[in-house]
């Protein structure tokens, strides 16, 4: 565990059952200290079983109690059972497991403008810097090292990490997360070109909306927008290293991948995945529900549901079948050599 | 707007053509209080058509007044015309809008050696750290949270954002920005590897010089030189998350679009275009002019005038006309079943 | 260089070649003050023939001084000769050069947990963060701006750059580098789809460990672990902008390249060879002493010793092979027309 508990939670199998709402079976007294994987379980640990593939592991797992399926067939050791056993779990990790996060409170050696307004039990750590007119919503954690420029606003209940800058006038919603190095606002990378060459900057106007519920990982950049917003919808999740260029829109419960870059304008619809290291051009429209693989590099916009890999994409199905295509090459030439030889 | 401006324009159109040198019909008594996008545009806004394709939004725009061309037809607003309505319009943002900058002078809790030369008129931001024998050239902003390292030098108009680190040595010209986060000479990738397979790290004894007006974007790393310079020559622009390695040299006026990554030792031309997420491997040359497409993997160096695409490259004709072939196989499967059949 | 070095070093040839263990020939009162490139070496310069490739370089070197092989001809300056003039040459690099270090002491502007154990020797910069239970080892060396996280432990010798993180509970070995910006242990990226759409937040419970002797680059982020650990191995050497995600395990003296990314769950073996720009799925095993090709996006496990290239991956022979296949498809077009008007 990455933190040293100061407050360990101890519970028996029929409490942490009642806790979770789930029946179980087995011994009801045995006692449950957390929540482990498979591999690393011990003494005191609760397990699930996630899928049947991971049947063997189980088997092995030298667990206290595991939360199971309701049609997992009884085991020797006590079953909480679920209907859906990976969020059972989720709230179970909830119940043992506390993220470090720093208390409340000003450090003293923070800088905070006089003009913001800071919400309740908001804690900004040593030497970030808070800028005129920024306000900071209740329970909002601010880590060391952050730099939130003037005229930001940031919601309730969202932690920023360290190193993570928010620059002026972005706005983030409610339990919004940061992760460490993630640059909210950066200059759009705009340019038009003189008659000599040379390449004059577009002043970039704009801002960036985090909406609530949106999740940004360690050192991902989101643009501000050339003159209106960049704006990443409700419950959408991004992780590490991710571009999302100036104007890029992305609609509610996004998921896109470490690596993955959304060039300028584009409009990203929602409950879309974006695998990867994928890239999506200029100015397309991503339809709701559509899935992108892998290094996919998108060409064009895409309608709703739609499915593509590859550079230049394609769709999945037809992917696949160019590559078993691809591999008949050699059989093809020497077909050809016989039917010539006739 | 990002910034509440402290000090707004107001200009009639009259006034605002004659800043810009253009001439205009329509009402010239008409106030104009800022620049927007076609789609955001209201009462006083001003407007630009970028291209006929926008002119259905053009026309739905309720924007006070427009930049058009010489041949647009007259409006129903007043129209100011200009032979490059996209730089006479990026005037105009100059006019009514003013980036968020911070206020020169040396912050109270700023670290700055004492041997460190520092000129008029620099900001040097809350917990910058300024190095023993740095320099820094007149006008130029450091914002908070900044490290430049001993033996830097970093010339006049430059602004360096939050998060930003310029390692020891390195060497900026005037009017070099760099977004959040950028990481100015960091150690060069070099290992020698030894007979028991262990990496020996090579000491990057190089620097980074970045010169004149160019600009590098949030988290982009350019890494020290192993022994003399990596180079960025004038008027080059480096988006987001680009990665460059050590004892790489890039011409003038060269754009490279975020999550490109240039490998060791590679010279790049002047005005070459480097799309996103394409690669460039060590010890090759570009020629100037050259596009490379967004996810190119370059294999070989490339002559001036280069358009190149795909993984790896091809010229861009062959690399279309080969996905053309490539669907082509059913087909040839299905002739070759034919003639068989015969 | 990018320092001035406050004690240069001046040795003779023969003073020289003594301190390398190596024979030499010609004028051993030369003075030799510095190692250079064959391009930029002058007067008092110490170069080395690398390869037979850059003789032609070499010949028109103006140093006073080469390392070279034991079988090169006679030149006309001072030869030092060595089976490994790469490996000799890195020895001398270390005699002439010093990279800036700070020197050891904790800043007065470095905020340092009381309950932190700081070894001797170690020096801690301008407003780095050091927090509670931390333990740093001798001689390590933390920059400005650097932030450690509650519970982490760092080795001996280390050097972790301007702008790093450390997450809670990480640990570092002995010898471990850290380029500025690098992130070590954010929170994987990891999520439970609810019925509704939404995505909850799976706490990640781990850590990271780096072995000794890993270093790791520019803005690379390190994910901690889901629930176990994230886990580097001793001598593995990470690039710039590299995503390792949350549970991944990489063995020793492996090269990770940059802008490659490892999905979560992966093992990869040791003396591994991911080239830049390269992608590894989740759940799979990477066998000892691959080598996947830059840009690869590998789609499965793979045994000791492949050699894989191209998206999705394919072994190096079959991927050249493909490609020259693909180039003969007009030919089988025009063959097959041929045959058809027979």
């Amino acid at each position: 565990m990455s933190k040293k508990s100061e407050n360990p939670v101890c519970l028996t199998v029929a409490e942490l059952a009642q806790r979770l709402g789930c029946p179980f079976e087995g011994d009801g007294e045995k006692i449950i200290r957390g929540v482990a994987s498979l591999e690393s379980a011990g003494e005191g640990d609760l397990v699930f079983l996630a899928h049947p593939k991971f049947r063997p592991l189980f088997e092995q797992a030298e667990a206290s109690a595991a939360i199971v399926s309701l049609e997992e067939k009884q085991g020797k050791i006590p079953y909480l059972r679920s209907k859906t056993p990976n969020l059972t779990f989720l709230k179970a990790i909830r119940i043992f497991f506390q993220p470090y996060l720093p208390e409340s409170g000003i450090h003293p050696k923070a800088v905070v403008a006089e003009s913001a307004k800071i919400g309740k039990d908001v804690s900004v750590g040593a030497y970030s810097v808070v800028g005129k007119e920024v306000e900071i919503g209740d329970g909002t954690i601010i880590f060391p090292h952050v730099d939130i420029y003037p005229y930001a606003k940031i919601g309730t209940g969202c932690i920023l990490h360290s190193q993570v800058t928010v620059r002026e006038g972005c706005i983030l919603g409610n339990r919004v997360f940061l992760q460490n190095g993630a640059v909210i606002g950066a200059d759009g990378f705009g340019y038009a070109r003189k008659g000599d060459g040379t390449h004059v900057k577009i002043p970039q106007m704009g801002t960036v909306i985090l909406e609530d519920d949106v999740e940004v990982g360690a050192n991902t950049t989101i643009d501000k927008a050339a003159m209106d917003k960049t704006i990443i919808r409700r419950g959408t999740k991004i992780d590490n290293l991710v571009q999302i260029a100036h104007s890029v829109e992305i609609g509610e419960n996004t998921i896109v991948i470490s690596q993955a870059g959304i060039a300028g304008s584009s409009k990203i619809g929602k409950n879309v995945i974006i695998a990867g290291q994928a890239g999506i051009p200029d100015h397309v429209q991503i339809g709701d529900n559509s899935i992108i693989a892998a290094q996919a590099g998108v060409i064009g916009s895409l309608p709703a549901g739609s499915k593509v890999a590859g550079s230049p994409h394609m769709k999945n199905k037809e992917y696949w079948r160019m590559w078993a295509n691809v591999k008949k090459i050699p059989e093809l030439i020497k077909e050809i050599k016989k039917l010539k030889s006739k």
